[in-house]
């Protein structure tokens, strides 16, 4: 790339390597950058090193925050009892947009996954079976619906059923809105499997 | 966004901000500069900053650039009688990628567009017309063939004739590969009026 100057190119490489960002989209934020007002580059270079630098891991859902406990764990008013297990804090974002749950957390940050060598040893189930020790009714697992979420939520199951502490699994079926048409077989029989009655 | 801690949130605010960026990428982004070395995060802040900060414009032909001269002017064995003339850097690149043009550019940051309000003042036109006082032979019009485009280059060829300079518009036609069926009219009948002989 020796049509632009080093310092352009080299900006649009660094922008390059992050996810989902193509030559094309980081030549096109790289010049957004440079015509931007410098006190916003500044700022914003400063946001993602500051971010760095302190978000962590909450000390009981192992969320990623910047305090020691992050809010939702802090919140009294929220039910401790009911621990809803998420593969990630984005999966965590998703169900609190509903607004609609209460309970709290556990980030695994991963699931099982064999194939690429990611073990229950690599993934945080053992700070999930440590929190169990504490007063917990229901453990509802939400790792998504892909082979690797099935298998992380089977293993589990498989480890909290021997405790007596309730364990669930978010339903599989047809998202709201679906056109049947369009959805794969595995999806239609796991609804009609998990019918309810009217 | 209260889901996420204060610093997370605050990172895909301004992520957002940027061009072709929606809520969801940001998080993403958000998510994997986190995860990312702190060296490498430093290092992306420091470039978008250093960047900010030393790229200028090109005192020949306006290009971005962190030089007083870009690389392309400071070239002698390009053809320095030949200025061909883009709306900005990243269409600067396209041509280069070609590799087989040897002449110079200019580059207008912008294009005539009355409906936005931007008049030849706005663009480097007069920058343009000053380098024509030295030894050119030819100037191309290398803006895009839209409306903004075609109407500046109308512009620029109409201020030019005069001076006994020749002046060319790049063809319009069928793109390489684009199949007749898909393409607008307008382009059709371009290439039907720019028809050359085999």
């Amino acid at each position: 790339m020796d049509y632009y100057s080093n310092q352009i190119t080299k900006l649009i490489e660094e922008l390059s390597c992050l996810p989902g960002i193509g030559s094309k989209s980081a030549a096109r934020l790289a010049f957004h950058l440079i015509h931007m007002p410098i006190e916003e580059v500044k700022r914003l270079a400063s946001t993602m090193v500051e971010a760095r630098e302190n978000v962590r891991y909450c000390a009981e859902c192992y969320t990623l925050t910047d305090q020691e406990l992050c809010p939702i764990c802090q919140n009294a008013s929220r039910d401790h009892k009911t621990i809803m297990v998420v593969e990630n804090t984005r999966d965590l974002a998703a169900y609190e947009k509903t607004g609609q749950y209460n309970g709290v957390y556990h980030v695994l940050h991963g699931a099982i996954s064999p194939m690429v060598g990611i073990g229950p040893e690599d993934i945080k189930l053992k700070e999930l079976i440590a929190r169990l020790q504490g007063d917990v009714e229901e453990v509802i697992i939400a790792t998504n619906s892909s082979l690797e979420g099935e298998t992380t939520a089977m293993y589990i199951s498989k480890l909290i059923k021997p405790t007596g502490i309730k364990v669930s699994r978010i339903a599989s079926g047809v998202p709201v809105g679906g056109d049947l048409e369009y959805i794969d077989e595995v999806t239609l029989l796991r609804a009609l499997e998990g019918r309810t009655e009217l």
